[in-house]
């Protein structure tokens, strides 16, 4: 039975409040917390005298900024591929990275950075706080268009934390070495949503099936999301590495594995498709495990071949998942994973991440040379082998996969709470729910849209 | 009563002659006085036996680069909004743009950076013609869709001279610091085009009201203008200022800005939106007033917390004001502000300069230590206390208003003349009138278009 | 006749096929051939005990990543412009650029960058490659939509080869300057791309006349590759010459040429235009036209009013071209031009090399200083005269010429294979022969497409 027209009104409370709740306690927590670190401060910056060129803005921030653009164009446009969640795609990408990036200051803040009582921050904490915000889009893709915004942003404050956890366990507690997230990022980030999306499992979805695909213009406007991931993910896996030849060498990396992923996605999809007909589901996606797989090893001396096989294994294994194994995730495990992020995230991940463990287990001082101490600190230092470095770097996703699951597991249970704002099982994937949308234009083309008021899942 | 074709088809011929003539007359200008500076000249900078590195262009390039794309990218896609308006808003962009980059390097040169008789050229000119060019587009956003091509050139022609004696004034004569143009850019903008706009007004606009809305695909082409602007507005407000700690501070600042005036724009929309729905006109809009409120403080030492709390303000004023202050600014002011310039540009360029006057009242030697001379060279220089300062700020608030209004109402007045093309009543926020629009398809879903000759003004 | 769906379907399996052994064959020369440069291997850079800042990644990047931007951003959605092709105008472009990205790294690094038995990779070579990627696309818009993916492979393979041949020859052997490619990339790829077309003519193509055109929507989708293509122009001209004053010139020349190909485009497209409105077709290309223009010259002493210049003209000489000479090509010379590449990169490509011609001739050692040595090392260690180095520039664009169409020529021929998969007359510009293509909102519009099983040139 639908609540009254009442009641949903005042559970459309629920999203406004919660914005300024959540944002006056980070300012709160800003006020008390949160300083200039020495590059930014005026007053200390200039107590060295140092040449300005030494600061570590002029190393950083356009790599930053590529990062910054992926968040916000590349996760918002590539999710705009539903023909009616174009709005809610954008907006609540919008939404919920802005309030991460605010909220992971804090909460990495706290936990790596601290210096005495006070967060300091620069470019450096502003690219950490972007790539937990790329994790929690990540989550968001497994649950887009069946999640509203109130909900959504309890979340991304659920996961932001264990975000800050885990990765802390992994960087500080146990050295292990993932600068362009495969695990920290990708595989947390698709796990959490997988198993968040499990815990949400809708029975009932196919009373919006109508809305689930794409249409012509949707699908180009998520190839905006797509081509800009693609171009700018080199700058993401190197934003954070160590200077000179560390992120250069990143770059390259991931440079090259792309385009090894993207021609092992369009030699599966044809091969796979209908008629040998090309998928654009696939292009979007697939192609970008390439950037996914070098996250953990692209820093190290994987070497150019090592970039193109591990990019090439990455889109045919993302591929194939889109087709054959996201129907299965839905019939048997009861996983409706709207974007597919276990194919672009989830498995690159962590093939990734035993990339990883790969390359790390071959470090010698031969092929590293001084470079050692900057990839391998620890083995550089004599504290550990490579095989104990291989082995913290497996056990290191073994964490980040206990994370996950119990993350996405609670945030389950936290946006089932039975007064949070949910659109009902025939509203999924549908932009009118949140969001005025104009005209009728594009309803003429798809059949009558119903215009009655919005109900909440009882 | 229309007048003959014939007499409109010479109409036509207003924007390619006003387009060569402006052409020549800038190129004599450039072959007269206009030089490279020491760092483009290849006899000049390898005299100084320099290092590579310490040529400016590897300190502002990169950030040059993001405020090109604002400017381009960004205000063209944000302005694409309107539903038949696409190909004027992008390429009337793309055309005011480019002249106003030209001739603002003659007007901010002579003005400014003069060496001898000759303005001396570089990334730093280019930087500043480039925020010359978003003052003339922030006013364009006032008059959209009322105004052809010839008419806004002319304009450009106008304010950009107007902008260089404002800006002059400020920064040269006033000594007032405004490093991302919260009065020199924003305040001034909009106030010249919400003048501009009053003088224009247009008693039987409602004739076009029906092509005054956008439609769901305008949208999401107006979200790339408003993702880029958001992405790369730390880059805006930092261009400009000092090296070191001054531009890495500054895009701390803006940058958590945006996420604050993102938070409150969601929150703020979904309240006062009917039925708790969020409106796209706010997303697209209210969520960058982040950016335009720091743009004179953010150098400043005005703390992560000041940040957020100054973005929250300007975020919420600004969605307010699309609410509830348009409507009033229309039928009471007799403004009709198609882009609601004054929302997103007018109250937060005011505020983010009582921001600036607040901020620089507060200053102090023990705060800033050594750095106090890059942000406040006068106060370091012990010419100015802070109070001063701050009283400096805000008179130029003032002069910047008063500028903007005399240029406002003097463009209104160039505009009227009336041989100049202007589409009529019933053709406004219509390509058809300027351009050659493909097909039919998108006529039909909203009723048949009159293909008649378009007519002009009486 | 049409064949049989079942031969049909085996010549689908040619785009996998070609792909996998494609991919196969560059990861083993990768393998075997390429290696680390000093700047990327963690040995060889912590040997010199560098500066991390010293590393010329941080002087190349930012420039790179803009070129990357225009390869895959700019070039796909310029392409979009068709109504039924965007699917193909995007992928497709994916698909030549990335695999044009490891072959040449291959061809260039055996020609140019040889260091013994071992191709050595970094930010350079990665910009190179990209500009080759550049080169096969303009080559592809000259037979967009009328060739499948598996022919534009067979192409790409052997434009890349011939691509690193004609540069080898100009660079290395002449001694000609070329930095943005007027020559190497706009000449070559241009010329390559026409006679390619006139070989494959198709006398009956104008049983896809109607899908020829443009939509609306697909024009503003089209404008998001034009503006990034223009906005980032002055990155892709300087991005490989030398350091200091050369990129900071190169990128002032490139700013200002292009403001003026824009003015002039719209002068002359309301000019020759019925009823004095504007071209889509012109803005979106011929404005882009004063980029390609001062891509020999534009390191060169110039002077910011010969960027003015040349830009105006090529920005006429496009327009114009578009107008006027497009028609004529497809009549009398047997070019189907789809994207009018003569107009954007053959013209203005060939004005470019002659400008540099001229401003090579007027080089003095008076203008360059010191700086000689950069621009012109020839001239500067007494080598050659400018007369001289004038001279060679022009024969260098001759080969140029000479290389593009017998190159051109030589596709033609192996694209006409018959057993090659190539969409027939009647199912040029059309998506759905290579691509699921979702829903039939967008054919409802347009009458009723064909799902007919494709069938391939007899």
């Amino acid at each position: 039975m639908a609540e009254s027209p009442r009641r949903a009104a005042g559970r459309r409370l629920q999203l406004p409040l919660l914005c300024l709740l959540l944002q006056g306690a980070t300012a709160i927590l800003f006020a008390v917390f949160v300083r200039y670190n020495h590059e930014t401060d005026a007053a200390l910056w200039h107590w060295g005298n140092h040449s300005n060129a030494d600061n570590e803005f002029y190393f950083r921030y356009p790599s930053f900024q590529d990062v910054h653009v992926m968040v916000f164009v590349g996760f918002g446009f590539l999710m705009a591929f539903l023909q009616r969640y174009g709005f809610s795609s954008l907006g609540f990408t919008f939404l919920l990275a802005a309030f991460a990036l605010q909220w992971s200051t804090l909460i990495q803040g706290f936990l790596h950075t601290r210096h005495g009582s006070h967060i300091c921050v620069g470019v450096e904490s502003m690219i950490n706080a972007d790539f937990c915000a790329g994790a929690v889009l990540i989550s968001f893709g497994a649950v887009l268009g069946k999640a509203g915004p109130a909900q959504l942003l309890l979340l991304a404050l659920l996961e932001t934390l264990l975000f800050g956890v885990n990765e802390f366990v992994l960087l500080s507690l146990l050295g292990v070495k993932d600068a362009g997230g495969s695990m920290t990022i990708h595989t947390f980030g698709a796990y959490f949503g997988l198993v968040l999306s499990r815990v949400l499992y809708r029975p009932q979805l196919e009373k919006s099936k109508h809305r689930q695909g794409s249409v012509y213009h949707s699908d180009l406007f998520a190839m905006i999301g797509t081509i800009f991931l693609w171009v700018f993910w080199p700058s993401f896996n190197s934003a954070p590495t160590t200077l000179g030849d560390g992120q250069h060498r990143t770059v390259l990396h991931t440079y090259y594995s792309l385009t090894a992923s993207t021609l092992s996605t369009f030699a599966l999809s044809a091969l796979v498709g209908e008629h040998g007909r090309l998928d654009m589901v696939h292009i979007q996606n697939a192609a970008l495990a390439g950037g996914v797989v070098v996250g953990t090893a692209g820093e190290m001396m994987l070497t150019p071949f090592g970039a193109l096989a591990a990019g090439f294994l990455a889109g045919t294994v993302s591929t194939l998942g889109y087709k054959f194994f996201t129907p299965i995730l839905e019939a048997k495990f009861k996983v409706q994973d709207t974007c597919g992020v276990h194919n672009l995230h989830g498995m690159p991940g962590v093939l990734g991440a035993l990339l990883g463990v790969l390359v790390a287990r071959l470090a010698t001082h031969e092929a590293y040379g001084e470079g050692l101490d900057s990839v391998f600190p620890l083995i550089a230092a004599g504290q550990r082998t490579a095989t104990s470095q291989a082995m913290h770097q497996l056990f290191g996703l073994l964490v980040t996969l206990m994370f996950a699951s119990v993350g996405g597991g609670l945030g389950g249970l936290l946006l089932r709470l039975p007064f949070l704002d949910s659109p009902p099982d025939s509203q999924c994937y549908e932009d009118r729910v949140y969001w005025e949308v104009p005209g009728e234009l594009e309803d003429e083309a798809q059949g009558p849209l119903r215009v009655e008021e919005p109900v909440t899942q009882a």
